[in-house]
């Protein structure tokens, strides 16, 4: 039975077509049904009357028994974006680092306040904020990280159902003593993998195919897990087929830490391979620090990595070589990673992998070995940003046939964009689009790179996850 | 006679005591006559109340007699910022950049623009939407490039004093013909600085001691102007005492070609300085790629610099070294360099100030040789980008005793900050602060690095310049 009434949506479409392109559909309509998915889609017509009229037509669908949804002047349909590394216990802490990198931020901000999170009001209180918060940027998709607290991490699961977000939900897996701090750690192994199948375990209870909430196996990283708790974890991905997702090669005491616990393994990616943790379904956050031969390892696997730009600078880590990435044939998205980086919105990671991705361009350029060709194509342009939040993000959470772009047989997650423009005298006609405004002479192709460049969540004016609209805002 | 009543703010005042260390001052008063200057501060009292009963006696004011802005919770008072380095004229291509680095985005973006001002409808348009736009984020002074044009320019400063913006007008001059674009440039050196010398009068006849609206000599950069037409500028200065601003040392192409246009010059800044164009009001924009003997002549000839993290990074032009030119003795402010910057804010200035710091760490972490503390000196905190947003641009523009804190015979320059919260439910409590929200158990000091990391134009309430309100916003 369909949950809800079909939708019709009208005006200009924008996604990716591939990993360096836009694609502009223009007068166009894209019908919804009750379930949530796209069922046809029509487009360059003349105007989105003829479009709406020729879609109507071929579904033998009746005007008046669909709910419509029209651009306005200066406004476009863009797919929803996926986060694929946050931890939404970390939402207070978004922007409060002291003077910290990696492994001291953990010990004074961020072990505190996630084991806190076991009282249950204020689990709910964080994770509504943060649900809410990302839903209001266009996340239509996230790949959670909660605490160690079954309770607590059961209620983002329930939370997200609720406001209709898609997500993955992560238990956080930490078991090794000497690392994890004693108020805040999984007593045994055994509890830790026990405790991750009751998580898992209610989310079947609330979302019994996963449709919309799915447990992600979560060792929080090497330095805090035992082999045992990883190999534990390996298994049950194997059994049931689970999304597993952990940090790796963040920062460079961490490799080091990685090297004295693990003496044995060749690196750091090695010591999760030799547990059975590099999966097609498995998303690496950061990958900044990787060897060559890490790097193959990941590729061999099919894993996916998660580049967190916002992080990576704010916490003095490195930058993650995208292209190079890409060059391996490793997929990669973006990641918030709330807070070690300090925005909800993957607008801003989308930003600043752009900004980071200049940064690295700047370091090449110092060398005088570096060719021009290499410098250009060190650099990531809006419109590949754009493809990482989006179909990038999809194929590391395994949905790119669902969502992340606009066609026939995908789910409608999507967000609604709003421009505002300045009139005759210079004044903003609307305050509430914030600084991306337009003087009504640009072409499309800088608009949307202006919304990467100036945009924020006032310029998403509607959400909609598999057809439901989640978020709205004038 | 004084130009409005007299003003008494209540709250939480913060501003920088020093380059590192913020200063929180509770439970304070702080008067301003009609003039716009702060002529009284009571400080650390009980509450509010018991200041402002303090402060009304001191100066023996009625209450009747006053206009009183109090902060509500988690508001603060802030000085405004103050941006060295804008291109009013640029406005409407932020955050729009192609693949461009900055000779062929002059070519591209900026020329055709800055041309087609010339238009003086269009240039009350886009000045008008600029001064607003900056004002919106609590730009209380900006040090302004306009266009060649010179009724354009005058327009620019008629807009600033007609809004309330301190600002200094820069007429550019550009009388190079080999690289100045044919449909864009000076007739002549003549031309040009009879040019400036009539934006000088018109400001004049506006504002007579240049108190809130200055002229500003704006030789554009080394590349588009004689050295006949930057001696001729340095006889100007020195008959007017007026402030200068240029660029040097962004992008190494550029740099190349000073080399090439003057080969007698020993660096591109002794090109400026033969000119006599360094003086102890000359804002330098960039200064990224500067040698150490470039730097000690900066330094001795007292000249300044503006830091433009957001244009640097975007036009992959390099990391100015702050702490390297504060060692030497050079002061710094923030500057938008809008459109080279994509962004009107100084905030956002601030903290890609932060973050490029981190990248100059990066780099140098690359090296064997770096100590950790030349690690850890090399990153900004937050507390020092907002030093160089407020104080430190204020000794940009000369005006440091005037503006820039918060101190008694000061003027009252200065923005409302205000911060969302979540309420029990995890909702928030007013959704036009933006992603700047608290729980209530943050401290003053994680809340201000918070506000650099997260907050938007969303969080200035209401902005002064010598004691006019020149904007707000629920």
């Amino acid at each position: 039975m369909p949950e809800r009434g079909n939708l019709l949506l009208l005006g200009t479409f924008i996604h990716c077509k591939s990993v360096q392109e836009l694609e502009y559909i223009h007068n166009a309509a894209v019908a919804v049904d009750g379930n949530g998915k796209i069922v046809g889609i029509e487009r360059d017509h003349q105007d989105v009357e003829q479009a709406k009229g020729a879609l109507l037509k071929s579904l033998a669908w009746s005007a008046s028994d669909v709910e419509i949804h029209a651009c306005k002047p200066g406004q476009f349909f863009f797919p929803g974006f996926i986060d694929t590394h946050i931890h939404a216990s970390q939402y207070p802490n978004a922007g409060i680092f002291g003077k910290s990198t990696l492994l001291d931020w953990l010990e004074t901000y961020t072990f505190p306040l996630e084991s806190s999170l076991k009282d249950l009001a204020k689990a709910r209180r964080v994770y509504t904020a943060c649900v809410r918060r990302t839903l209001a940027h266009g996340t239509t998709m996230a790949s959670y990280f909660a605490t160690i607290d079954v309770d607590a991490t059961n209620l983002l699961a329930d939370i997200c159902l609720d406001l209709g977000q898609r997500a993955f939900i992560g238990r956080v897996c930490m078991d090794n003593h000497d690392i994890s701090p004693e108020y805040y750690r999984d007593e045994s192994t055994e509890k830790s993998l026990e405790a991750t199948l009751k998580t898992v375990e209610h989310i079947r209870s609330i979302d019994p195919t996963f449709d919309m909430v799915s447990p992600v196996l979560t060792p929080r990283f090497a330095p805090t897990c035992s082999a045992e708790l990883m190999t534990g974890l390996s298994v049950i991905q194997r059994d049931m087929g689970l999304p597993v997702q952990t940090h790796v090669s963040e920062n460079k005491k961490e490799i080091e830490l990685v090297a004295q616990l693990f003496p044995d393994s060749k690196s750091y990616t090695d010591v999760y391979d030799e547990c059975g943790l590099l999966t097609d379904r498995t998303i690496l956050a950061h990958a900044i620090h990787l060897s060559e031969e890490e790097a193959s390892t990941i590729a061999r696997r099919g894993s996916k990595v998660s580049h967190c730009p916002c992080s990576n600078s704010a916490l003095t880590s490195g930058v993650a070589r995208v292209r190079w990435l890409w060059d391996k044939g490793i997929d990669v998205g973006l990641g918030t990673d709330m807070s070690g980086g300090y925005s909800p919105s993957i607008l801003e990671a989308a930003r600043q992998a752009v900004l980071v991705s200049r940064h690295l361009a700047i370091g090449l350029g110092a060398s005088a070995e570096t060719t021009p060709e290499e410098l250009e194509r060190s650099q990531l342009m809006p419109e590949e940003v754009l493809y990482l939040g989006t179909r990038g993000g999809a194929r590391c959470v395994g949905l790119e046939k669902r969502v992340g772009g606009f066609e026939v047989g995908m789910d409608w997650d999507a967000q609604l964009i709003g421009l505002g423009s300045v009139d005759a005298a210079g004044m903003s006609e609307d305050d509430e689009h914030g600084n991306l405004e337009v003087f009504g002479w640009e072409k499309w192709e800088d608009i949307v790179p202006k919304w990467v460049y100036t945009g924020d969540d006032r310029n998403t004016k509607k959400v909609w996850v598999k057809g439901r609209l989640v978020h709205s805002r004038a």
